[in-house]
Formats: structure tokens, C-alpha cells, sequence
């Protein structure tokens, strides 16, 4: 139920010594053709590690046969030795596979301005293309986790013949433009490049990228899509666009769902914007707002400190017509006081605010988690 | 030392009933003359509380006799009903006064989306009336705090021979444009309403609008300026900018100092930026960062955090060139690890940031505070 689902990949998850526990920490995942099309999406941080740009290079030709994953350590602001690190690791494995670094991608994750362990990783790199086999797939998931509580794995099969798999590891610094999150989406249809990059792209803009958990972006994102062509099956784009879209708002609910230190999943949707731009602009903004987050994690619908984020964008609305509901209940009516906030069940994980800007006709969700006592407890211990 | 230093200024803080704690609650600021020149800086958010759009009427005549202002309930959200309360509370103090209602400015602060209590709120604008007294800055400075712990008052006295007082209340929702606060600066110098109104922005532009807490932005924040001419000197417009600027930024730094929850003191002081903008926008995006901030309540200096924050603006920088250091240790040089992070202290309350990003030759300090334990505590817990 993972990135080998689809046939033509292998893959595999080893302990090569990178982490202090001693748990898995070096995972690839290998396509075995007939095809190699493949496409990525990375972060929209400026700051870049290492593995991004060496990735993002790969994927210009659209052709990728092998990814090499590690947690232990995210080799971003390592300077040009830290990138020589990420090509001696594509150099490596492709080395042991006889094939060319430029047909394999790197992705790292962890603390951010460490070198890596270059003696421990390289070995790991051959001990996992050794083991990699086609059940390997849960294994890959298991070795990039992070402070991840779970791995996330996701299967979607089309009736048409074809399947996507994928893998995903991400907790914390989810934020649009992506979360801190590798992903490794496969399939096994007939498909090119350039159709895979549209519709990864598309896939990522209405499910990662709206996922917002505490507003950091990360300086490691990375989704890539593999097809194999191996189930022989050449959806239409729609069908496979379909198809990634769901494994992708799939994998991004198992992210949400284990961000770190929630204990809220909150669902932000806002209804009758102007524009898709400002249902997106006001979800982000509630989204991001400490004082929200802060009052569910308390069980609060405090719904003025909603009014007050959707007062710093610049989306079309009147104050005075906003209505808001929480959880089903009409909380705030034409910006002012509706139902009894009392009569508010947020004793849930889940929790759903509908924001109506009465502007138009457009909308979008946005999710994001509460800020709890527990987010701050882990993310000020995180490094130390 | 607060708004009845000047001369020509009484003030009053009286206990009306509005807050469940039974402790004041009401203040006056009433200024005696000769002089009734006034102006005020409002906030940017959209949604602005009654008392808001109130004073911003009022201050466009360019003179206040009184300012009325309440704590236990900020009067935001609550419609047209809401308004006519302030109106009616202005009215009801201009009435006392034998003034007209256009003179009075009106400040709330306190829980969004509820109705001010006017049965206890107009006996208590009475009696604060009847009480205010020149020596009565100090109640009316305590009668305006919420979740603040202690009283904000500033005087600065030029040697020319006027002065300046002020009071501030604030503790949570600090943000430019402006934090969730309201401050009345006092002044017996001469001067019009319209420097008045172009001293008080350049002050705030550079002392609250800096200070960014958590992020979130208010809809009552009100910085009111009024001067008697009770002195009879009339400085430059320099020597009053010069007054007042030192009198916001002590102000301020009260602020940071008293936010909620906060164990920390930032300042993030970006140098060597290509345009002040740029400077400011990365100081913001560095003192918004939750995993910075969770970073510093945990003492880890983690300058990986820091120049994720950077990388997600679009300031002029390489990402390469940038240096880092953590009260005066240069944690990161050329965008790599540079000193051993055990090499800084950070067991004070002050930690001083400074971002240089080596793109021109400008600088702005922002200043913010961590993200601990107990502002989770207190936020999840304020409104219930």
C-alpha cells in the first residue's frame, strides 16, 4: 500500500547510523521501467538545501530511475560541501546501479546546517539498493519519518488498470509552498514527463499547499512523481490527474492528522469569496493566526479572534456581512454575535469553520492544526 | 510619570463593574487646555471595533477635550448596536463636561463580539469624571489593562520645558499595524493638530509597528496624541518627533516586556539590507516564525530556523552570503554553520539577532519575544 504498489518499483529502508535512536534512516526507492518519466514539485523557500537544487536539476531532463532518501539530517545551509555531499550520494548509488547520477534524485530531512555523515551514509545507500525488492515500499516510508508518530503511506488503483502509490514524512513546518514533507508519489501508467509535471503540480496547488499546519516553510520540500509504464495503461490526463489528486489529499490528511503536538485537525473553509485567491487568502490567514489556534486547542469558538485575522487580508468583503460557523453552528452572523458560543461541541479532533464573505461565488479550504502545549514542548526541545 | 505629567491633563481609573474581577476598569484622559489639538493612528485591521470608527471621526477635526476608554470588553463585532454604545458613551461624557461628543475620543479593549455592559459603563464614566484629578494618571493607566501584568506609563520632560507623559496597556496580540493596545500620549507643548498627526506616525512607525509579539493584529489599537499648550513652549517639529519617538519606544519596549507569557525579550536587527523594506520584511518573517520562536523559549540558538524564515521573503539576498549571530556569536557565516552553537548564551531574558544580509546598507530592528508554554496556557484559556 505504498510507492510499490504500482508495479516496476522497488524500494527499501535501512538503519545506516544517521540517527542518534539508531532507527531506520536511509530509504530509495528505484524504478524499474519500462518508462522512467517522472516530475517534482520543491519548496518555494529561497533557502534551498542541498538536495533540492541537485533534485531539481535531475528533474529538467523529466527522466528519473532512482531516489535516495535520508532523515538524520536535512544537509540545508551546508554550503558547496554540503552539496558535493547530495552529488557523491546520486554518484554512488548510481555507480552500484550502473546507471547515471543525473537519473537519480536526492531528498534529505532533518536538522537544518549539519553536514552529513558521509561514512555512515554511503554504506546505508548500498545496503538499502541491496535490499530493495517490490514489498520494500513500507520500509522506505518507515526510514524517512522524522518526529513523524506514523508512516504515511497511500494506494489509490484506477479501474482503468493502472495504480498510485506514494509515501510521505512530514510533521512539523507544514506550510504552503510545501510543508516539511518529502514525498515519493509512483505509478505504473503509460505517461510522459511533461504530463506528469502538470499534473503534480495541480495535484500539490488544492491538497499540500493547502495544508498550513504552523506557517513555516521549509527549506527541503520536495514531491516527485515516478510512472513506470509498467501496468501498460495510458490514462487520459484527467483520469490520472484524478487519481495523484486523491493520493496527494490523501497523504496530506495523514499529515495533518500527525502534526506535531495537535490534537485538532481543523478544516477552514471559506465560501462565496470573490476569488479562489481570496477563500485561499482568508483560510491562510485564519490559518496562521496564534490567538485561533491557541483558543481551539482550548476548546474555544472564539470566533472574534477569526473576524480579527480575516481583517488583516486584503480579500473582498464588508465586515458586517461575514457569517461564521463552527462545527455546524452559526457562531457569528453578519459580524456580530449569532448562536451561543456554548452551544459549540468542540470536544473532537475534528473541527470545521465556515467562513461566508457574501462576495461571490468562489471558495477554498484550508487546514491547519491548534497550537497546543505539546507543539511547543517538542519544537523547543527539538535540536537540543 | 504617565498621561498627568503634563501640564493641563487630568486623569481618572475607577472600578465600574465591567470586568468579572471587580477591578478598575474605566478611565478618563481629560485635557483642561489652553490647546485642544489632538491626533491618533488607528489600526489596520479590517475589522475595526466600534470605539474605532468612532475616534478616527473624531480625530479628523484634529481636536479631543476627553478620551473615554474601558477595559472588559473591546466592542468589536457587535454592529450597529455596538456603535450607538460608544456614541452613547461619548454623548454621556460630553453631557458632564458641557462639551460636544465630536471632542471625545473613545478607546475598548477586551473580548471581541460582546456587547459593553452600559448599565455599569455610563455610572462609571460619571464617577472616573467626577474623580479625575492631575495626580490621577497612574489609576487611569491601571484601569486600562487586561491580560497585562502591571501598568505602562512613560514621561519625557525636554529641556526646553514640555513634556511628554503616556500610558500603554498590551500584552498579547502584538503586531505592526499596530499590537492589540491602546496608548494615550500627553503633551503641554504648542503645537497644531497636523504636526501632531505627521509626529505620532513617525513615531509609531518605528517603535510599535516594530514590535511584532505574536503575530496577530488587532481591531481596537488606538495611539492617541493630545497636547494642552498648558507649557507655553512650542518646540520644532524635531525636538517634539524626538519626545514622543522616546516616549512610543519605552512604551513599546513595556510591551515586550509584559507579552504574554513571554520568557524572552527578541530583538531581531537586520543590517545591511538593500532597502529598509526589505530589512523590516525579514525581520518580520524571522520574529513570525513559530519554530524560531519555540526555538528561543527552549534556549537552542537554531539559526537553521532563522534562515528558513528568510529564505520565504523577498528581500534581496543570496542565501550564501548571509550571516547570522545570536547575542554576538556568529552562529552562521556565508549561510553555513559558522560558531559552535554551545557557544551561546542564552539564559538571559534578551537575545539579540542580527541578520546581516550583506545586499545594501540599510537596517531595521524588530522586536518580538518566544513562543512558551505558558502563552499557550494563557491564550487557550482567556476567553472561558
Amino acid at each position: 500500500m505504498t510507492t510499490t504498489s504500482p508495479k516496476g518499483f522497488r524500494a527499501a529502508g535501512v538503519a545506516a547510523g544517521l540517527k542518534a535512536s539508531g532507527g531506520p534512516d536511509v530509504a530509495v526507492v528505484l524504478n524499474d521501467g519500462p518508462r522512467f518519466d517522472a516530475a517534482g514539485v520543491f519548496t518555494g523557500n529561497r533557502v534551498q538545501a542541498a538536495p533540492v537544487v541537485w533534485s531539481r536539476e535531475v528533474l529538467r531532463h523529466g527522466q528519473v530511475r532512482a531516489v535516495v532518501l535520508n532523515s538524520g539530517g536535512a544537509n540545508a545551509c551546508t554550503g558547496p560541501a554540503g552539496f558535493q555531499d547530495t552529488h557523491a550520494t546520486a554518484e554512488h548509488a548510481a555507480a552500484a546501479m550502473g546507471i547515471g547520477a543525473a537519473d537519480v534524485a536526492v531528498c534529505s530531512t532533518g536538522l537544518i546546517g549539519e553536514r552529513l555523515p558521509m561514512p555512515q551514509l554511503l554504506p546505508g545507500v548500498t545496503s538499502a539498493l541491496n535490499k530493495a525488492d517490490p514489498g520494500g515500499g513500507a520500509a522506505a516510508a518507515e526510514a524517512i519519518m522524522t518526529t513523524d508518530t506514523r508512516p504515511k503511506t497511500v494506494t489509490v488503483t484506477d479501474a482503468s488498470g493502472f495504480t498510485v502509490g506514494g509515501m510521505a514524512k512530514g510533521a512539523g513546518m507544514l506550510a504552503p509552498g510545501l510543508a516539511t514533507m518529502l514525498v515519493v508519489l509512483t505509478t505504473d501508467a503509460v505517461v510522459d514527463a511533461s504530463t506528469l509535471d502538470s499534473v503534480v503540480r495541480a495535484a500539490c496547488r488544492v491538497t499540500f499547499d493547502r495544508l498550513d499546519s504552523d506557517g513555516c516553510m521549509s527549506t527541503n520540500d520536495t514531491v516527485l512523481l515516478l510512472a513506470s509504464g509498467a501496468s501498460g495503461v495510458a490514462p487520459d490526463r484527467d483520469t490520472l490527474g484524478e487519481a495523484v489528486t486523491g493520493a496527494c489529499e490523501d497523504l496530506a490528511r495523514q499529515l495533518q492528522a500527525d502534526a506535531e503536538g495537535s490534537t485538532k485537525d481543523i478544516a477552514i473553509a471559506v465560501v462565496n469569496a470573490a476569488s479562489e485567491d481570496d477563500a485561499v487568502e482568508v483560510g491562510r490567514a485564519v490559518a496562521r493566526s496564534n490567538l485561533v489556534k491557541t483558543a481551539f486547542f482550548g476548546n474555544d469558538p472564539n470566533w472574534g479572534r477569526i473576524l480579527s485575522a480575516i481583517g488583516t487580508t486584503s480579500a473582498a468583503f464588508e465586515p458586517d456581512a461575514i457569517d461564521v460557523s463552527i462545527n455546524g453552528v452559526p457562531i457569528c452572523v453578519g459580524g456580530a454575535a449569532g448562536a451561543d458560543r456554548s452551544t459549540v461541541d468542540l470536544s473532537g479532533r475534528a473541527v470545521d469553520v465556515t467562513i461566508d464573505l457574501h462576495a461571490g461565488g468562489e471558495r477554498a479550504t484550508i487546514r491547519t492544526n491548534d497550537l497546543s502545549l505539546a507543539y511547543v514542548h517538542e519544537n523547543s526541545a527539538y535540536s537540543t
